[in-house]
């Protein structure tokens, strides 16, 4: 039996193979202590749980996070995983062409919006 | 019977008690003047009709209101309510404990969006 | 450190009290074994890491998660936490208004959609 | 000054121009008295708020809630405002517009769903 | 048979139109040069397909247009198309009627944010 | 330069690669001859457009196209490619692991009916 801290750290490990670096939970101290445990469950539900998870690999997770992000409508989030998704190894074309599914599937809008957010992406990459 | 001054009325001291003020309409120049119906039916429909019911407590109904601000993912109206929620005796955690809650049913990017906005909230709160 | 054995049970024990029986991982042979992960996962998120935490009561949860259910408009689930909110001792008048807040919030359509779901867990509580 | 009374008569004619029938507050035994209410806010906000003024058109308005309801995925209020767009003198051709246009900005799913609803309103229009 | 130039062409002409403007595609230095195709996919879906169809005039279009974006919570795209919808012909009052349309099918703080950038469009329009 | 047609045709193929049939416009009596064009756009949005197109193979748009579904809510169209996804040959486990992903980020209620679905089709595959 795995214990709490076990899905923690394995989603720690998780996002810091996707995004370069550890975002675990950093008190601000406007935060209650029990933010800590706000800070747990992002990590355990989205890294733990599931990023952490053999079956699909890291880049198909990567597209398939930035399809839901674009649907939700996400903004932070979506420009997070954008470059998450090119770290994974997803090339700028096989970006587009997950903004072109979505455009037939979400609607152009929601593409529209996250087509916006990989320029800046790829700005930052660029080092424009 | 009632009319629709009463409702109007009722709404506008519904929305004193939660926000501390009279958020009623302040036509601006560029506004046409049937922008006063838009006005009131925004407080007609969610402070006379629905917070000033005296059915559920304003306490419980801003958890629920903050609830689906961030289901909707609706920035601007978000952190007003969160501030509103703590007018009305939310403490920090509680609020935590309604962020972990959104972050099951909602999904987490719509929690961590309402997590960024509840700390802003916290620092003006805070004087920070 | 807890676990993530008292997680789920945590979980299930809310589960029991809110819906009166244990929902817990059921097996059906169209499944592959990986499947209990995903049902774990669904009582862990929602009812390990939120429904058992105490911040909030039971019944504020229960108005809270039909407001997020009635606004992402989803139909089964809604029902089952209608039924829920009443077993935790909210009364049809207290649903009523909950179902005012959501038209006002969430717009009349999600509203009247619960409230022809509310109807149906009424009948089946009086027993007709 | 108009009382709310004025409001909802307003609505229930506005409605029985769009649907050829008055919809308005019909008592089921398993309602509590106070969802009278709940139906008084239904036909009151989208009814005596809106459908009555006389500032767009009802044929532009039936359209326009097509498209919204079509956009939040509302399957039984779709197909009811279906109708009531035929009856208001839309055309066949013309609802196939507009579905082709939420296609674009709803995304495909969304007008796929919406379609197989007009072709129920279309066979009952034929008497099928 | 048409080929996808006439589409193509054909959605630059609604746009010019609509907008004022030719909004076509734009190629950015960051961008690979498939992102062609993703900018021919936004116009041909729009602006091609649906807005350069005869059955419904350009001012319902509109109208329908800010509705959809609105319940969406599309923020930039709902501004471009509240101008789009004065270009069109649409006045501030008959916009004032949509979004009082809007608060009652998809909620009031969806509309409240739709009314916050109508301000902003009408100071630009009334420029001050 | 490729034609409608073209367009058309490719998007046909696409979609008898992924679900094993064609599913293209079928005329029925109700609908108005200009339903044709509605069935075309179906088809080009999405398949002409995105699953025609090389840069993702079809195995990961499909799980794309699941998690996009399952995030807006949208049932018939989701089951359908639950299938077309085990067409392309991601296995029950794999499935498993998107409903865990879909559960992180859309929100636990997403998944679960998404899970119901997926029972749906798997006991339809197992011949049960």
């Amino acid at each position: 039996m795995t214990t709490d801290g076990d899905r923690y750290e394995r989603g720690l490990e998780a996002l810091r193979t996707l995004m370069g670096r550890d975002r675990g939970p950093t008190p601000a101290p406007e935060e209650p202590p029990s933010a800590a445990d706000l800070h747990r469950v992002f990590i355990e539900h989205c890294y733990g749980d599931s990023w952490a998870r053999p079956g699909l690999d890291m880049k198909t997770k990567s597209l398939v996070t930035v399809a839901i992000l674009a649907t939700l409508g996400a903004e932070r989030e979506l420009k997070i995983h954008i470059r998450g998704a090119h770290n994974m190894g997803v090339t700028k074309d096989q970006l587009v062409d997950l903004l072109i599914h979505i455009a037939g599937y979400s609607g152009v809008p929601r593409a529209v919006h996250a087509a916006r957010l990989a320029r800046e992406v790829w700005r930052e990459m660029d080092g424009r």
